[in-house]
């Protein structure tokens, strides 16, 4: 998958993501009002509401884009009916030939993770049946618990294509309380980089690997630091654009083949048609507006990097 | 939340917590086999069984014990319809006024752990409608991304009488990987320990905070410590019996009021008919098994605490 991954950015030229948070307050009205006068201002109303945003997103910028990432928390806050949403998109990116990253960000002991990981991107057997669950391409894992807690994703990644993202050093501002702390002079954040790299050589692809790692676009001095301490391994780059991420900072998470790294923007594009610059396009044409604001990326980091 | 918890650990006196973590394979084989029969091997019949299987266990043992902590990752395994066993389960616990402690170590960023938190313990708006998605009393969080990862589910806790438990140092045998990274001559774990004190003084019970912490059975010396950086906190502790964790290795965790600590069992309770001490009640009688297993559980931590 990671093959795929790599070879739909290079084909596009495109080393994007677009991050399907869907807020309530992102989706146009006439969406919302649409999906609450056929379920009620209910969970289900809710679901539908994102889920009919997601698909207009995705029919407009399908071509363009190599990859999507739902972070499932916006859509777990709508109970089952907003998992019911996150499947559907994530069958629905997948029919559209898009690698779905599934921003779950799990983690946890050994029999626990392995649950997961069947979850998300295996199968999970039923008696004498094997099932494929929610079946994302790639999810995204916290390191917390070390070896025991990352070793079950890559095991079924490996029997079933798979890949995962660690997180290494997150975009958020108090990334830096645990991550940063020094441990004989270095940051523990290289300290997990490092073990990425290691947990990656087991399961490597043609150029990189499967396991790949987070690395915040907020923080290019570290991105540097971190894409030499894991050079086959690819970097999701969360932050650019509404977290502050500048593409002129972005050069350092790639490595000299231009691959190396793929930056996501949600609200950015997402919610695109609210920014001043996409207003034109008017709350209807909110798809479109999302077209462009991928354009502009694309443009802008690809001539930046 | 946490003063019910305290209370409910009072009066039955009995500092434990069931862990709810159904494999299929613990499942007896009438439960299963009926659950087929009526879904057929799909992931409605798996969700069926564990539904099944676990309400058989809370009828047998909810006058015993004051709390469930269902581990979601063994419901979301089986996707969509795993995640409505998992609120079936959450919701008959709560009816017959156990406190339910969802496990399921989130953590993210800030509007994504908003997101998460009003999703499991607070109230999500749909229009002008409030609506309880999950509705479990307590979850765990994962601290790795710091306080912008914390603070969002404090918040909606105190707006909804509801708790978590941070992870501070978990009971897998690689949890040490990075929790054990010594900083200026400490480990990591404390510093989350300190942090996880600091941020329990902005929602104090009682007697208790609301915001609890993780720390596993299997490091008793490591409890010690975390007891004393943390007084006001409540510790969940996983790992005793099947991780390996003794009764006698315990009293660490608890405070001298005898509180402060609650001891999680998940397989050596719900798989209790597997081992050879409760084979004689049977397959069809694992329930029973269960509440024998509560029993033992009960007298052999209030005994040596």
């Amino acid at each position: 998958m990671i093959n795929k991954l790599v070879s739909k950015i290079k084909k596009l030229n495109a080393p994007i993501v677009v991050g399907l948070d869907p807020m309530l307050n992102y989706v146009p009205e006439h969406i919302q009002k649409k999906a609450y006068e056929e379920y009620g201002e209910t969970l289900k109303g809710a679901a539908e509401a994102i889920w009919q945003f997601n698909k207009g997103i995705i029919d407009a910028t399908y071509d363009l884009i190599p990859a999507v990432k739902p972070q499932i928390a916006m859509y777990e806050q709508f109970g089952i009916e907003g998992m019911e949403a996150f499947k559907k998109t994530v069958d629905y990116a997948k029919s559209k030939d898009i690698v779905v990253i599934g921003d779950i960000k799990r983690g946890d002991i050994g029999s626990t993770s392995a649950a997961y990981a069947v979850g998300h991107v295996g199968k999970v057997k039923v008696g004498n049946t094997l099932i494929t669950p929610f079946d994302e391409d790639f999810v995204t894992v916290n390191p917390y618990l070390g070896s025991d807690g990352v070793n079950p994703f890559i095991d079924v990644c490996k029997e079933n294509d798979k890949g995962i993202f660690v997180l290494v050093k997150t975009s958020n501002p108090s990334s830096g309380e645990f991550q940063d702390r020094l441990i004989d002079g270095r940051p523990l954040y290289e300290y997990v980089g490092e073990q990425v790299a290691k947990w990656g050589e087991s399961h490597m692809g043609d150029e990189y690997s499967y396991v790949g790692a987070v690395v915040g676009a907020t923080y290019p001095e570290m991105g540097k630091i971190l894409r030499k301490i894991m050079p086959k391994t690819y970097i999701l780059v969360p932050g650019y654009g509404a977290q502050g991420g500048k593409a002129k900072d972005l050069a350092p998470y790639f490595n000299e083949d231009g691959l190396g790294a793929i930056v996501n923007s949600s609200r950015g594009i997402i919610a695109a048609y609210k920014q001043e610059e996409y207003a034109k396009f008017g709350e209807l044409n909110y798809a479109d507006a999302s077209r462009a604001a991928v354009e502009f990326m694309i443009k802008d980091i690809t001539e930046n990097i």
